[in-house]
């Protein structure tokens, strides 16, 4: 939590719950990747927040915008955006958000498959193409499946169709999964994008760019590999698979770098021990999986948590959220240790609860109004 | 889908994804669980779709209201309902919520432990309170796991504690979980209510109410027993466990009411095969876990689709969301076949869709607005 959240907090007690971000902290992470990463460009992923506040100061700071629809396209244009500063990065498109984004100017999208990419040459004719391979996600706590990306065969044979379909095929992509806390992911895929780019060139293709996805972790309650290993090992692997002649590098943080710019600020509604054999003490908060937390399904993003009582002593609890829906429950098996004083109407900070929260959160389920947001 | 639906989206072909709901459906549902439970009053489960138009129909027919927060039960008074005809259902209760019920004239509530007892005693005093029991899911496809309810003996002692803290002890609960599709669930807690009704009359406690909860199912794919068959155990159990001294019953159906009365109205964005060994064929829909089909969860909630192309050739499909999240997948082990045919752009229908989608729907996630809903 930064300081000026803490003040923030301190000062307004703001009605919860809600996410306060800082948006000068956005621009430090902003700056700290741009650092040790000089030579790739970074796409912001919109999705991880797309409030106007974020995307405006990641304009004034040069930066571009990878983009999951139509709508999010609009919210870059509207921060100020230049439309060849975004990339439609979802492979999954309609072709009414294909035909306005061309309309609005986009150059670039991503595919990978060839339904997508006939779309794309009737639809946004002449554009840069960029065809996403599958990569293993191990390592990642937040895995993207086998939803996206395709083979390298397969890879191939689209990048030599984009061309014969009027197409510009402009590069490859690949995503290691969100929250990913090796370097192995990164540099493995790497070496599949550096054979392809041989083998095409061979075939008469020269691919220009390699998009490397989003994927850096942040610090919830473990720590993880700072960002300058991650840079290191891209670059050490780009430069082993394609010497001096570097492709145009990008990279589309989206946790990186709001992750960490935002607390979720939330009252304690109920602490009780149920009267099982357990005999476990479970707190419920006024958010929960429904209200912004999703991240949370099977337990797999562990935040932080600061409650008023923190040193004294604390005990194991499950934690759940306030809705009647059995499923709303964030933390029964990770161990969660929160202090035996906290009870109802406590106020607690979720951290770094930034990145893919607000715009998780259910419209009104349970009767519950969204998250309020603060940008401060 | 009903005739009326089915015309409406011929005429009218709405903008997708939509949710159409047949209000009439609505209130035929109502009348048919109202025919084979008459002895039960019927409080509608408001989060299964809070709905105006739907609270205003059973407003009009007699309905009572489960409402799982302040906010619910402000939608019930808004469309017309009284307040002593609204229980306050969720045993996780803001004390602000709690005293705005009260002050609003609610005067039931539930609760599961002795903390929430003493908020109810504080901020409602004098009010009908009663305990949620833990019961066995077992056959239910979205049960309600360890969150809510408390054992036999532990109710035992709340209830005389309530007594003593000048609330009223009016009765018990209990949940079998929702899409409940065996009525065994039903039968073994309703003797543990009869238990716990005798011994309590021997402390000198005389309970008068018993709600059974929802659970009832409804037909997705599957055929469920008829809900005569739950009405009949249900009655049974009562009869063998209270004699001729029944106490007041209380039956909380959501998507029992609204489920089969709703249809989502989606358009497919891309069908393709990845080129993995596999070779399954993914469809992707302008909906998914993040835009309302949020049981789909763990593929739970297995809901029927229809498509323009249905009677010709279908092969097995994985059915994902629009979004760029590895998570937004419906189905990829459920056993779903669809036609040969279906490609981009085609509209599909997914069935029994009224309940618990409208409000699960996202903000905003991916930039996608919330589903739009019309009710007809």
């Amino acid at each position: 939590m930064t300081p000026k959240i803490a003040h923030f907090l301190a000062e307004h007690a703001p009605a919860t719950p809600c996410l306060v971000v800082d948006v000068d902290r956005v621009e430090a992470r902003y700056r700290s990747l741009h650092d040790v990463l000089p030579l790739a460009r970074i796409y912001y992923a919109v999705k991880a927040n797309p409030a106007e506040a974020i995307l405006r100061r990641l304009v004034s700071l040069g930066s571009a915008f990878d983009a999951a629809s139509w709508e999010e396209i609009r919210m870059c244009l509207d921060a100020g955006a230049q439309a060849q500063d975004i990339s439609f990065g979802n492979t999954v498109k309609k072709v009414s958000a294909i035909a306005n984004a061309h309309a609005a100017g986009v150059t670039m999208y991503a595919f990978d498959c060839i339904e997508e990419l006939e779309k794309l040459a009737r639809h946004a004719p002449g554009s840069r193409v960029y065809c996403r391979l599958i990569v293993e996600n191990e390592g990642a706590e937040w895995p993207l499946s086998r939803k996206f990306g395709t083979t390298l065969d397969s890879a191939r044979d689209l990048m030599l169709r984009a061309r014969a379909l009027g197409l510009d095929p402009y590069g490859l992509s690949f995503h290691v999964g969100s929250q990913q806390t090796t370097t192995d992911a990164y540099e493995a895929a790497i070496a599949r994008v550096g054979m392809l780019f041989t083998d095409l060139a061979a075939a008469g293709l020269n691919l220009r760019m390699v998009n490397l996805g989003g994927g850096f972790p942040i610090r919830y309650r473990e720590d993880v590999p700072e960002i300058d290993r991650f840079a290191l090992a891209i670059s050490h692997a780009m430069t082993e698979h394609f010497g001096n002649d570097l492709p145009e590098m990008i990279v589309e943080p989206g946790r990186f770098i709001v992750g960490d710019a935002g607390v979720v600020s939330s009252e304690v509604v109920l602490v009780t021990r149920r009267g099982l054999k357990d005999d476990t003490r479970w707190v419920y908060l006024d958010i929960g999986r429904f209200g912004g937390l999703a991240e949370t399904e099977g337990e797999s993003i562990r935040y932080g948590i600061r409650t008023p009582h923190d040193g004294g002593a604390t005990g194991q609890v499950a934690i759940a959220g306030p809705t009647c829906d059995g499923a709303d429950i964030m933390y029964e098996k990770a161990p969660y240790a929160l202090p035996l004083d906290l009870a109802s109407g406590d106020r607690i900070e979720l951290l770094s609860t930034g990145a893919y929260v607000s715009t998780y959160c259910s419209t009104r389920f349970n009767g519950f109004a969204p998250l309020t947001e603060h940008y401060i």
